[in-house]
């Protein structure tokens, strides 16, 4: 039986109606009236009414940035959205009779479908790390997403690898999302630029772009082979690697998955990652090493996995 | 039905006949032959053939410091014992047929107990840190132990919190391990001590102990709130604290125990690091703040939690 996806993103809605193995069958978009929290539980009720038209659907999964509870019903707090302590599945409950409603967050959504239809696919114990404007996270144990006691697990984005470093818009300071975005990235190839030498590509290119390093610029530079935007991208693969150190005493995993735009650049960013983990494994040596790899499903992940979890969640597997 | 759980300790193998709360009906206590890996084997089987004696025992849980394979079967490899990839659970199924064997790390088995029987009760995600010479740690995420893919999971003493800091005795620097630990707690005393002022009761005791501080001397001027050995359990509370922030960005538990003989201090511990989490808590307010207490299983937490988990791996709850 099909399950739908919906995730609701900052400039747009997506929908999708999916199969038990994660295949799409159809995906509709639609903007974000992102000011507007009525109509993004309109275009939500809408979507799911569309998508299930004529099929037999019992479960609808809403995937959505922010904190959610761990009873799956409640936003309590959304960057791009005027949520606060939302009670989201209630309101969608009421308007969808039938169909079981689940709210997860977004990166775990996305962290499911890689677990469950991509590159985690066969293992158990899984760590996500979506390398974009920020670092998000989700964590899979024994086959389980790991939710956390109050619904707020797998920030990995906040880890934090530096006291007193770079100040984070969480309010705090050294988080590793100040070391390992895309943010973090410009950051450092900007520094290179400055420094003249393997930087002076970085420095014409930024030039040429009108002052400022943005992502498709340093992109193309490390598709490139660039020396300085390799050495950006390396040093952002240092710092990831340092946190998945971390990341690996507690959790233990199998795989490290890498998502999001910066890692598309693959073993360009995978190799230092690794480099840096291994010199900073504890007791290495002593155990199995994880293996890092690429996401596999790029592009709809959310609505991907808030189907599967919505899936799960309505106890409906035949 | 009871269960046996054993803990093999680098001097001593404790074992106990367990009931199904958590009581002890029977203890026994043998020193560890750390030299002689056969002979240990040779005392577990005693113990339980003993502990067993007149009783339908289904289960047996094993625990030992080191790393565990993810199947309970293998000891990787153990700090205290000369065990490199020791079929453990094999060589004792062999000797105690009928009875469904089980290993588990200590610092697991221990924490587990906590959970079903201790300040961890009536939680569903609880991370406990336990302060003794070193930091040990254990995670339970929706009433489940967390192991991990190899199962090496819950090693919290190596969370990094200093780049390039202390070096630890796992080959890397800056583990929590060397802020937060027993030995910490030493090295920060003697640095007051050193220091004069509030450090001259720290550095009088430490004359007339010989020229070192060791715990019992500490402890005790803890108990008599001297400023010196306060301010050096509150720097170890503020390392803590900052590590919990971070352990809970990732694992988002609703409870932080502290077990260990260094949390016996009780709140003088606790205060700082409960005001030190909640100043390094990322995007803080938005949702609900975690308890922090001290574990109430302090002796044999060990024996009871392997027997429980041995019980629960049997699937004998009856």
């Amino acid at each position: 039986m099909h399950a739908i996806g919906i995730d609701i993103g900052g400039t747009k809605v997506a929908g999708a109606l999916v199969t038990e193995g994660g295949d799409i069958l159809r995906l509709e978009r639609r903007p974000t009236p992102a000011g507007d929290p009525d109509a993004i539980v309109d275009i939500v009720v809408e979507l799911v009414r569309e998508l299930g038209d004529g099929e037999r659907i019992v479960a609808a999964g809403v995937a959505a940035a922010g904190f959610i509870d761990a009873a799956q019903s409640t936003v309590y707090y959304a960057p791009n959205i005027k949520w606060r302590s939302e009670p989201l599945r209630d309101r969608l409950s009421v308007r969808l009779p039938g169909i079981d409603i689940t709210i997860d967050n977004d990166a775990n959504a996305a962290g499911w479908a890689e677990y469950r239809f991509g590159a985690g696919r066969g293992t158990t114990d899984m760590t996500m790390l979506t390398i974009g404007t920020g670092v998000g996270g989700a964590i899979v144990t024994e086959g389980r997403l790991l939710r956390g006691g109050f619904g707020a697990a797998g920030e990995i984005g906040h880890l934090r690898v530096v006291p007193d470093g770079h100040p984070c818009g969480c309010g705090q300071k050294g988080c590793i999302e100040q070391y390992g975005s895309g943010r973090a990235l410009m950051r450092f190839a900007g520094e290179i630029a400055d420094a003249g030498g393997i930087g002076q590509p970085l420095a014409r290119a930024r030039e040429a772009n009108g002052g400022a390093l943005d992502g498709t610029v340093v992109a193309a530079l490390i598709a490139d082979d660039d020396p300085g935007a390799l050495e950006a991208l390396r040093e952002l693969g240092d710092w990831l690697g340092q946190a998945c150190a971390s990341i690996g005493a507690v959790l233990d995993p199998q795989v490290f998955v890498f998502g999001g735009g910066v890692a598309m650049a693959g073993d360009r960013l995978l190799d230092p990652v690794r480099e840096s983990f291994l010199a900073h494994l504890p007791a290495r040596g002593f155990h199995p090493e994880p293996q890092f790899l690429v996401a596999q499903l790029v592009n709809d992940a959310g609505v991907v996995g808030a189907a599967d979890l919505a899936r799960i969640h309505a106890g409906s597997s035949g």
